[in-house]
C-alpha cells in the first residue's frame, strides 16, 4: 500500500469507529456495564487485568445465544426438510420409522420412535456426501427456509445486541469463535456473513471424514461416525481441539454451556462468563429451567455463586432481532 | 486510539515494510519467482486470480518443511528425553521394552521391539496428564534440549527462509496454519514464538481428551486413545475440521504431504503446491526417495506432472538457519 493509501484507511476506520456507537440495541443496564467494564480493563495497556491481544479469545454458543431456538433447534428443522426432500428417492421410508410418521406430519409418531429412531434422521440427511455438497445443501436451504411461526429466514432470527457484541469485542482485538452443540458443517457454510466469524473460527459437533479419490480428485466424505459432540463436557474438549488456548470471555444460555463457562472463567487472570436469559413471551419466547430445547437450570444457579453476568432479554435489550430490511 | 497514535502507527507500519525485504534469504532464482508471482496474482485487486483475505489460507507441514527432522522427528527426541527423566518413577521399565533398551542407549534394541513398542513410549509421556502439565514439560523440554548433532536448540533448527516466508504471506493477508503430522499439542507451546503461528491455527495429530473436576476446577485429561493422526490422507481431514475451507498455498516436503498438496491443489481458481527437497549435505542433511524420515518419493514424482515447485535447499536458499543471536 501507498503512504496516502495507508494514511486513508487510517482515517477511515477511526471514523467509522466513532460513527457506530458500539452496543447501540443494549439498554445502559448492568449486564452492558459489565461487559464494557470488562472490555476496558483487559484492553488498557498497563492495567493490572490487561490480556495481551493473541490471548483476547472470546467463545460464543450458537443455538438460543446467537440465534433463537425455539420451537426446536433450527438444524434439526434443517433435517426435517432434508427428509421431505430425500423422501422420492425413498420410497420405503414410507413404511418405515421414523420417516413414516415425519412425512405424515406426525410430530408425536416422530417422538415415539425415541432416541435411536431420532438418531436415523441425521444420519441419512448429514453423512455419505462429500462435504462440498453437504456445503451446498445447507447453503440453498439458509438462503430460503422460512421459520414456521415468525416466517422470517432463520438468519433474521439472529440477536441484534449479540451481532453487535461480537463485533464491539472484535474492535477491540478479541478473536470471536462460535462453540456451539450444532454441526460444525452446518454452521461454516454461513457464520462468516451472517456473524462475522469465519470457518475456521467455529466449533462444532462433528462427523469423522474420508478422503476418496472420485474421477482423478480429491473429496472428503462424510462418515455416519461421531467424532465430537460438542456440548455440556464436549465443550472444553471442543475448545482445547481447535483453540489451544482457554478463552477468556464465554457467552451462553443453557446447561450445556455450563462447562464451557467455568472451564473459561477457572483460568487466571481476568474472566468474564455470560448467560442469555429468555424471558421474553412477547417478543421471543419465554423459557428456562423447565425447557425441552435450552434448558437452563444448573447454570443459572452457578451464575450467582461464579458471578456471570445474567442477561435479561426482555430488560437489558432494547431490539431482539435486526430490524427487517428494505424490500 | 487517538487519530496520531493511528497515523504515527500507520507510518511506522510502513517505514517497517520497506525496511525488511522479503525473501532476502532466498536466491533470486525459478522458486522465490514462482511464489512471489502467485502471490502478486491472488492479492491484486480486479485480477482474474484475485483471492479476498478471508480466503487466503496457506497451510505448512512441520517436520522438514518450517525446522529440520534428522536424524529423527524432534519429538521422537523429546519422547526419549522423557522416558529418561521419567525412568527413576518407573523401575520396573529396567527390566520391561522398548524402555529397557533405550534406557541402556541401545536403539537397535529400542527397534526391534517393533510398531506395539515405539507406540508404548509415545503413550507414557503424551497421556494420562492434564493438558497444563503437558504443555509446561514440553515448554520446560524445548527452552532446553539440544540437538545430538548440531547441539542447538531445537527451534534454532527452524528454516529461515521459510520464516521469512511465512512472515511474507501474513504481510499479504493471508493466514498462516501448521499442518503437520507432528502432536498438536506438542507444537502449540512454542510456534507462536518461533513461527508467528498461533496455537488455533496449528492442526496435528491429537489424543483424545477427557474433561474432569480435580479440587473443584476442570482440568482436561490426555487420554492414550487417538483422536486423529494427521499425515497422508488425514492431511486434508485435519484441513476440513480444524480450517472448514480449502487453502491456496500448501507447502510440504516428504509423501507424508502428498495429499494436503493434492487437495490444496485440486480447487478451483489459483493454486499453489510446494516441495523443500532437501538436497544439502553440507549446510543440512541430504535424503529423499530412501529416507526413514521425511521419504519423498511419490510426492517428488508428482510434482512435476501437478506444477507444483520443487525447492533446492542447495540452489535457492543462501541462509539455511537463522543466524546465531548474541550471547
Amino acid at each position: 500500500m501507498k503512504t496516502t493509501t495507508l494514511l486513508l484507511a487510517s482515517v477511515l476506520m477511526l471514523l467509522r469507529a466513532i460513527a457506530a456507537e458500539p452496543l447501540s440495541s443494549w439498554k445502559d443496564t448492568a449486564s452492558k456495564k459489565a461487559i464494557v467494564s470488562f472490555v476496558g480493563k483487559v484492553t488498557k495497556e498497563g492495567a493490572a487485568d490487561f490480556v495481551p491481544v493473541p490471548e483476547r479469545i472470546a467463545v460464543f454458543d450458537n443455538d438460543g445465544t446467537l440465534w433463537a431456538e425455539q420451537p426446536m433447534y433450527f438444524q434439526a428443522l434443517f433435517v426435517f426438510d432434508r427428509v421431505k426432500a430425500l423422501a422420492p428417492e425413498h420410497p420405503e421410508w414410507k413404511e418405515k420409522e421414523p420417516f413414516a410418521s415425519l412425512l405424515k406430519g406426525d410430530m408425536k409418531g416422530v417422538e415415539a420412535t425415541g432416541q435411536k429412531g431420532l438418531m436415523e434422521m441425521p444420519a441419512v440427511t448429514h453423512t455419505g456426501m462429500s462435504t462440498e455438497e453437504f456445503t451446498k445443501t445447507v447453503t440453498d436451504w439458509i438462503a430460503t427456509a422460512k421459520h414456521p411461526k415468525t416466517g422470517k429466514l432463520y438468519t433474521e432470527m439472529v440477536y441484534q445486541p449479540m451481532l453487535e457484541l461480537t463485533a464491539y469485542l472484535r474492535e477491540n482485538g478479541f478473536k470471536t469463535f462460535i462453540v456451539s452443540g450444532g454441526g460444525i458443517e452446518f454452521m461454516r457454510p454461513w457464520t462468516e456473513k451472517v456473524y462475522g466469524i469465519p470457518p475456521e473460527q467455529v466449533v462444532g459437533s462433528s462427523g469423522k471424514l474420508k478422503l476418496e479419490m472420485k474421477e482423478g480428485k480429491p473429496v472428503l466424505i462424510k462418515l455416519p461416525e461421531i467424532d465430537l459432540i460438542d456440548d455440556k463436557e464436549g465443550k472444553p474438549v471442543g475448545i482445547q481441539q481447535h483453540i489451544g488456548r482457554r478463552p477468556i470471555m464465554a457467552f451462553g444460555n443453557s446447561d450445556g454451556d455450563l462447562q464451557m463457562l467455568q472451564w473459561t472463567t477457572a483460568g487466571s487472570g481476568a474472566r468474564f462468563g455470560l448467560l442469555v436469559h429468555h424471558d421474553d413471551a412477547e417478543r421471543e419466547w419465554a423459557y428456562d429451567r423447565e425447557s425441552h430445547v435450552g434448558k437452563l437450570d444448573k447454570a443459572l444457579d452457578e451464575a450467582k455463586a461464579a458471578g456471570w453476568t445474567v442477561v435479561s432479554m426482555k430488560s437489558d435489550w432494547k431490539e431482539i432481532f435486526p430490524p427487517a430490511k428494505a424490500e
